[in-house]
Formats: structure tokens, sequence, C-alpha cells
């Protein structure tokens, strides 16, 4: 028998909450089900409004859709069950090397609105673009510059708070985490637009990095494969540790 | 004049461009809105199913709440507004140290779950952790190890498409990766709940760790101020690099 039907519309928590509940890394695809591009888009839009670190947005979505990509693709994701079958393949990249470009697109876009009705914090936000992050951004992956850096911070982090994270790993960390925020709405509108995805780690990323002809420093977050699920895509339950040994309260 | 109210209730995808159009970096919460400590609670239950690497969960969540615990978070966070204003500060930890107990748990949970009716699978999955995924985690800082893997799998890459992060910083940024992810869906489901948020990447991690009483091997992921906004808590409109210069398709 048929589950009586909400009396009321779901609040956004609720209606949050079914999204939540109903993404799962899906491992097999349906190849037959309705499956409409146009929600890959959506959810690529609403992944680029995500938050990131000083709204640099070091990060690209490549949509490997075409039969012929496709069958490229696969193979480069080891050819496990999710890319086999998925609709399309969503690489998500890691532009660290575009953080100039992105800066002054930034300040660019801050003089436009500024109109000097707030003029300390304008000062603050422009020199924070043209001043603060160029020392930031400034790397080498010998790390001679965050050699500099870090004795600095941790000079001054002996007699005052101190932001300590300027190494290129550091970097390389930061860059990733944000990209990962985008990464995790694209997953979440995917569900919510009624579709499904799995996101993977396993692949050759030098292979990749040629398929989508990217520079040497760009890097590949995920690829995230995307489709209408079947039901044995779901390999099992949901496992997590207990709450209480991963939330804590101060 | 109030706008209609909609005909009819939003559909998941609808609701859910709601919650990422809503969700903004918010840097002054107001001290005298209604606010929910429940919502924290249900939203740090809903990052808990975010997808990860593995499915290791190498997360945890800090919530700083009393105000003793409050007075001395805010100045580690530098004192910038969104942690001052903050009603509860988020703390976001990697805990790359604890894969082992919880590879554990994830193969104590299969074998209890399988009953032979896949018995390839069920095979599989349990070599996974407790065969490949003590080769995979097994790493050292000085990259003796990691060295070791990536000779191996560079190898291998000549001849066939192959996994190729393997070293101490590769692991570190995968699991940060994972980590955020599940503070992605912390961030939406906060603004589900009609509250905001300011992930901060700018706080003394030494000092934040100290406070906290973590390990040498956990990392910080990210500090997430919550609470109600301020309307002046937006710091101004959305900017965004343009959608061709990020989105591309194969």
């Amino acid at each position: 028998m048929a589950q009586q039907p909400p009396q009321t519309a779901p609040t956004p928590a609720e209606a949050f909450d079914q999204v939540v509940n109903r993404r799962r890394s899906v491992r097999v695809f349906d190849a037959e089900a309705a499956f409409d591009p146009e929600a890959v888009a959506r959810s690529i839009d609403r992944a680029l409004l995500s938050p990131n670190s000083s709204n640099l947005q070091l990060w690209e979505f490549y949509r490997v859709r075409s039969p012929q990509a496709l069958a490229k693709a696969r193979p480069i994701c080891l050819n496990q069950n999710a890319a086999k079958t998925a609709r399309e393949l969503v690489v998500v990249v890691v532009r660290r090397d575009k953080w100039r470009q992105h800066a002054k697109a930034n300040l660019d876009f801050l003089k436009s609105q500024f109109d000097g009705s707030n003029p300390k914090r304008e000062r603050q936000a422009l020199d924070y673009y043209s001043k603060l992050m160029p020392i930031a951004y400034t790397n080498d992956p010998v790390g001679v510059a965050g050699l500099a850096k870090k004795s600095f911070q941790t000079a001054v982090g002996l007699v005052r708070p101190m932001y300590r994270e300027a190494g290129w790993n550091d970097m390389r960390v930061s860059a990733h985490k944000s990209v990962a925020l985008a990464a995790q709405t694209f997953m979440l509108s995917i569900a919510a637009e009624g579709l499904d995805s799995c996101p993977m780690e396993g692949f050759d990323s030098a292979r990749m990095k040629s398929l989508l002809g990217l520079p040497l420093l760009a890097e590949v977050s995920m690829v995230i494969g995307v489709g209408p699920r079947k039901p044995e895509g779901v390999y099992g339950p949901r496992f997590r540790v207990p709450r209480e040994q991963v939330v804590f309260e101060l």
C-alpha cells in the first residue's frame, strides 16, 4: 500500500534533509532511464556559488559527454563501474595557477562597486587583493618562499595568534578544500534534481590531465560520475561511525 | 507591497536552488535574533552523511558554544568580525591518524552485513579494507613510503592507467578534500535551517589545536561561524568569474 502523502509541503530544512538522504554514491547507473543533461548544467551553476578561499574560485568543471571523450575517460578512471556506466563524467579541477587572473577580476569588480560610502572597508578590500594576496600566494614547490613566510609566522606566533599555513603544500590543501566545497554543492544539487552521482579518486591523474589538455600546475580534484541510478548501484546500507566519536562540544 | 506567494510548493531542485542562493558568507551575526542550537546539531548530523574517501570519515566537528570557550576561540580566529559575533564556532577537523580505527569499523560493519549472497563483491570489499588500505595509508612525513609507492605507480603508469596519489601530501590533500565535502553539507544545511555561516581559514591553527586538545597529526580544516545574519553582515553582491571561463565540455 502506498504511503500517505504529507499533509503540508516540507520546510526548507526537511527538503534539504531529503536531498542529503537521497544522495548515495551510486556505482551502477541506468543506461535507459530518463536523463536531462540540463540538470548537470544547473548543478554546475549552483556549485559555482560555493564559498571559497578569498573568492579566488580556483576551480574548473569539465563535462565529459561525447561518446568519443567518454570512451577515452572511462579507462582513465580504471574502468570502475561508476565510470563505465555514468551518462556523464564531470571532472572537477583545481587551478592554483589562475590566482593572479582571478584576484585581478575580484579587484576590478570591487572597484566597480565601491562608491566611497565606507572608505575604510573599501581600502581594506582593495589592499587585500592588491597587496596581501601577492605575498600569500607567491610560492614555489621547492619551498624557499614558504620557509621564509613560515619562519616569520612562527616567530610572530610566539607572541600572538597568527595565521600559519603558508607553505606550498598548505596552499595546495587550501585550494583543494575550496574546490571540494563546490564539488559537494554539485553532488547535492544532482540529488535534488532526482539524479545520482559517484565521486571517484581512483583515476590516472596524468592521463586525465592530458585528455583535458591541462597545464602542469593544474590538478584533478575528483571525477564525478552522473546519471540515474540502478537500484543495485547502491552497494549496501550506509555505515557511519557513531556520532559521539566525532562530534564534541566545548 | 508583498510578493504573491507561489501557487505551488517548490520542487526539490527549486528548494535546493533557494538554499544555495541564500547561503552567503556572513561576517556580522545578530546577537539578538532567534537562534536554535538544535539546527546546528541537525546540520552536523547531515554533514556526517557526506561522501568521503573510502568511507573512512576522518572528520571531527567541535562545537565551541560556552562563553568561556568562545572567549578563548575568538582571538585565535584573529578577532575577525565573523568570529567575534558568531553565536557558535564549529571547528572542522581532519583526523588522518584515525584511519586504522575507522577502517576496522568499516570492516566489522561489512562482515556483519555480508551473507554470502555475492561472494565476489564481499571478498573484494573485505580485501579493500584489510589488505589494500594498509598499503595505501601507511605513510610517513619524510616521504620514504611515498617515494617507494610513487616509483611503483609511475612505472606501472607507463604501460597502463594507474592511480598516482600516494605521497604524504597527496594523502593529506585527499583527507582535507573529504572533510571539505562535509563542511559544505553543513553550511548548506545551516542555510536550509534559515541560519547563516562564515567559513574561515584565517586562524592560528597551533593555538586552536591546543584549545581543542588535539594531537600533533590532527589538522584544522576550517572554523565556521554560525548564527543569524545581520543584513550588513553580507559585505556586498556576489562576484563570480564568468561561467565560460571555468566550465568546459568534451
